[in-house]
């Protein structure tokens, strides 16, 4: 069944209105009509479904016939701070990261960052990744959308740093064979429910000011496995090893 | 330093040669010259530093200083066998699979895939293949080059398949709700060295009949996380959750 992602405002005590893009969605794309059923899924995480009453060219009515017993979210919530890389890369983070269960995505300005978002490119890119989360969120059937976060520079990645409880950094240095423990030794220390943060540098990888001030903010220098993993990879392996570790092992 | 695979001819005794594409790649793309240093990669999996010792259009002519130590490569054989999936995701598996530690690659045609490659286009599309995982072995510094084969029906995917002592299908019924054990449980089977077959649907997944052959071949239906992955993101689970078991766990 089509799921949609339905700000609270549109909810009502046994209806919800769907409107904007997802109007054309429900009634060209798939050809929906009166009877038909969808999923709305509330910005608290829940979910139901739910059945078209009405309908015309600005909006949707649906009544809930059923609210939804559902448990697809990582226990664990896991920012991915990606500094920039280049090309469409960051759009293909924030679709698989998204599929792979991430709670958010800071995008940041990093030393090494060859791209530079100006203003008005920085507001166009955002709302572009932020329906690519939304749309990612959907095809997934997660139950909470993904918050894109407004570009960031570095100081302020670090000054927000510690709202969470384990703030790890993807190190090409400690794959290289700089002494390091296993991931297995982190993840062991971190409980449902608890917010976790991994920074991603560019192509280029972090500089060696930025690495200084992330041991200065007590960040944990971690490797995701030995091989050498381009930028846009990385955040895939960690957020695919973390689901495996809480909700793939018996 | 750089890192390129050289086909065994290409080795005597205290000498590489490296010829073909990799020959422009040296002396313009990077621009090195007599004394500069490479890490040159044998078919057999080793891997050792060579200087430049002479070098023209044709060839470069290297000398073997040391040989390495290094163990990069997933302790098991993973095979990825995709069905064909739409546009360039199938470019996207190869590099990433690859970077993740995949030992080899069957691109299959099944019953759901859209495209259909004629022999001109498999010839073609499949060079290209070969050079993003010839280039991603490179970049990800991998001692081995993950084996890309020639297109493949499903029948001959089942025919092939007792050669793995274990084989997987990613099953989106699995995610949806269908009684299954968790990865672990199947992970905890596999032994280091074992070959291991993960198969992948195309976008609509499989067909009922394709379900019903694999479980008469003995296949293991598994789920990749509860979040419905897209067709391009369910092999790079798979590795970086095999990589975290086998690489990663303390």
């Amino acid at each position: 069944m089509q799921r949609y992602f339905v700000p609270e405002s549109n909810w009502q005590e046994n209806q919800v209105i769907i409107t904007g893009d997802d109007v054309h969605h429900i009634t060209r794309v798939m050809r929906m009509d009166v009877k038909d059923k969808i999923i709305c899924n509330h910005p608290n995480g829940k979910s139901c479904v739910c059945e078209i009453t009405a309908k015309d060219d600005d909006q949707v009515v649906t009544t809930i016939i059923t609210w939804q017993k559902e448990n697809v979210e990582l226990p664990v919530y896991v920012t991915i701070a990606q500094g920039l890389p280049k090309g469409d890369k960051l759009e293909l983070i924030l679709q698989k990261g998204t599929e792979l269960g991430a709670a958010s995505f800071i995008p940041f300005q990093a030393a090494r960052s060859i791209v530079k978002w100006d203003e008005k490119k920085a507001s166009k890119k955002l709302s572009r990744l932020r329906k690519i989360a939304k749309e990612a969120s959907e095809q997934s059937h997660r139950t909470l959308l993904p918050i894109v976060e407004d570009i960031t520079t570095f100081p302020e990645l670090l000054m927000t740093s510690d709202t969470y409880q384990h703030r790890f950094v993807a190190y090409e240095e400690t794959t290289r064979g700089l002494p390091s423990k296993k991931l297995s030794h982190y993840f062991q220390k971190i409980q449902p429910g608890e917010h976790v943060c991994i920074c991603i540098g560019p192509e280029g990888g972090f500089s060696d000011s930025e690495i200084e001030q992330f041991k200065q903010h007590e960040f944990t220098f971690i490797r995701l496995g030995p091989r050498i993993l381009r930028t846009e990879t990385a955040a895939l392996y960690a957020l695919a090893s973390l689901s495996y570790y809480f909700e793939e092992m018996e």
